[in-house]
């Protein structure tokens, strides 16, 4: 192992999640504690903080006000959505970002983001090689759509999956209220993997969870999803369908857009965004089977309620950003931290395991069909198996006056520092 | 006082709130160690249940299950929205709900619900007296929209009031995740009153609420509405308004109904409903700035997201259960219970007080015009006062594998006892 003695930047990318900052907080703690780690910056924005020289300097935040990061949902020092062009087509941002490394004598950069960040990890990494200037640098993985190649689950979908599982078995206790019929239609987040929508199941798992599942892994027919609803609703008085937003027809057309293209036809004024899927699928329901319907969209707290994150998430994250930050010291470089999982004595583990970037960054993990019931309307044990360890554990997120206590944090920028 | 033994019936009406059960289960344990009461029956869906002699043998569930109603969303026992005629009118459900108290020697009735509940109360109460039948009749209150007249406040808002607080936080802070600009426009539920949408400025308390709350006491104009988002956005590129689904424009006219307006003059398949205010104000906002925009309705969520509840709510919406059965065995009757406030060296106590069914029965409490800011789009310090008691301490619900552990009933029918 070779001693690397300097800074470190640590950012953050990509849309939020309830847990991303458990990361960025294992990583800038270990840092800060680390002797080897010089000063730790927080990128403002991602990688645009450290191209526009927007860096904090975190150890002028208080270390108890820091700690509150481990449960503030969203991304504390910001995010960004910028993808860097390869090095081959165009270099300015390289040049740049090498510049500010020189700068601050950064030797450590550590990225928490999604797929694109893996890739954005990985050209820094092979730019800075190929320069000469040594630097290692480390992905922490981050997303509640848990579509990352390799990697068991992903830090953010516990507590995603945690958040819509609670909120399906609330929503099947309200839809009983009355003796009336009902429909009702949740729309849940994932565009091309069905791992949050599947969190439906878990309900399930406790007796209070939706009659149908529809993933974007199957294609999707409006006929035979209206002929499942009024067959349920016929027996029950009572049918919840939980869909995810990127359920497909046969041809690989939204379904999402079916009502948009209603609207399109009618609609001169540019209102075709009117009403998401949930709406439009409870309007059919409703015109076949007669049906009082309802339309809810989980939104985005699906993926910032951090009231209701899972603990064993938090923790999880935590490590992640904590472990990139230790391996990088030992010498570790180019790699993104990740999780496998194994059973002790019948008991869910969660150990680190190093991934390639390259692994990561150009494929999606799908839900395997075996998960999936024979209708495929539906998850069997396999998946609950899978699912019901990274929910467990409640937030241990402060209160305060009967609020979540979220992180204030000064934000003090290293360029303005004397 | 007089003693009256014999059964009592316990049944809920109307929507369904986090901890309305809390309520039910306060009145049920109360009445089941009572030497007085015989029998404690729930109504199966409120008084459609008596009428239809759907009584549920209460004392046939066992008693540590039981205790997980209090933390149990919706309505256990089963609701309804069923109205009584004027007994002058038409009288035959009257004769039956005799007939079917004096089937089951009926001396105790509570009913659990809103203000219509509390005219069912009246009616019956009214009537028994009217015929000779002794019999003590009292109303338990419950509504997340908080417009019961008399009570400082209602079983039900608390929790409610302290989901939508803690959801704007986790906006606000996912709102902000990017460096680009943004204007999210959040719905509220709340028809008439504003309480429920006021609730979104505790978030401003924390520092991290909407910049602007519109009521539906306030008259709304869209175009004043759309330079003051403008020129927040302008000036801080973001910008999270709240919004009551009951607001009007001067002419009484729901701002809710433009957008149908719009999509019914195009859409000849009656298509009118997709879409809600929420994505209505967005694309309106969308259209006057160019802003990204994203609305958001927080949907059923915030009245059955018994996982957030209240527990100074829950406590008190018990309360209000077990006080009911204490009075109406201690001779009174003919009263709903209701909260008074009171501070004791400057804490908040909330203390039981009965009023007239009568008093509750017609009318509307409303935000009181002083507890608004000058410009009438947020609320002052008078309202955080008021609420900031009610939304105070975390749920004690029990969690099973990381997920809410809620109440599973045997419901065993009196009527087919032997």
């Amino acid at each position: 192992m070779s001693l690397l003695k300097g800074a470190c930047i640590i950012g953050q990318s990509g849309g939020p999640t309830s847990v991303i900052n458990a990361s960025a907080y294992g990583a800038i703690k270990t840092a800060l504690e680390s002797d080897c780690i010089t000063k730790v910056y927080g990128a403002a924005n991602g990688i645009k903080g450290v191209l526009e020289d927007r860096l904090y300097d975190m150890g002028m935040e208080d270390p108890a006000e820091l700690a509150h990061m481990k449960y503030t949902p969203s991304s504390a020092l910001g995010s960004c959505r910028y993808k860097l062009k390869d090095s081959s087509v165009d270099d300015t941002d390289y040049k740049r970002i090498l510049e500010i490394f020189k700068k601050y004598n950064v030797r450590y950069f550590f990225y928490n983001g999604g797929n694109d960040s893996m890739d954005t990890c990985n050209k820094i990494s092979k730019y800075m090689l190929a320069n000469g200037y040594e630097c290692r640098i480390m992905g922490i993985p981050k997303t509640i759509d848990n579509d990352l190649t390799g990697t068991d689950h992903c830090p953010g979908y516990g507590s995603a999956a945690k958040y819509i599982a609670t909120s399906l078995m609330e929503i099947y206790h309200d839809a009983r209220v009355y003796d009336t019929g009902m429909v009702t239609v949740v729309e849940i987040m994932g565009r091309n993997a069905g791992w949050l929508t599947a969190a439906a199941s878990l309900a399930n798992y406790k007796g209070n969870g939706p009659d149908l599942i529809f993933l974007p892994e199957v294609d999707f027919d409006l006929d035979s999803f209206l002929a499942k609803v009024d067959e349920i609703y016929k027996k029950n008085k009572k049918c919840i369908v939980a869909v995810s937003e990127g359920i497909r027809d046969k041809n690989g057309k939204y379904i999402s857009e079916y009502g948009a293209d209603l609207a399109q036809t009618k609609d001169s004024f540019g209102h075709a965004q009117l009403g998401g899927l949930a709406a439009f699928l409870a309007d059919e329901v409703k015109k076949k089977t007669g049906a009082k319907v309802r339309g809810i969209e989980l939104s985005l707290l699906q993926r910032c309620a951090a009231h209701s994150a899972s603990q064993t998430d938090i923790d999880e994250s935590f490590l992640a950003g904590k472990s990139a930050v230790e391996y990088a010291i030992s010498g570790i470089t180019d790699k993104m931290v990740g999780f496998e999982r194994s059973y002790e004595n019948g008991k869910y583990v969660c150990n680190i395991k190093l991934f390639d970037l390259t692994v990561v960054a150009n494929t999606e993990k799908k839900i395997p069909a075996e998960w999936m019931n024979q209708t495929k309307d539906g998850l069997n044990e396999k998946f609950v198996e899978y699912a019901l360890p990274l929910i467990q554990g409640e937030t241990k997120l402060e209160r305060e006056d009967g609020l979540p206590r979220f992180v204030k944090l000064k934000k003090v920028l290293a360029s303005s520092e004397k």
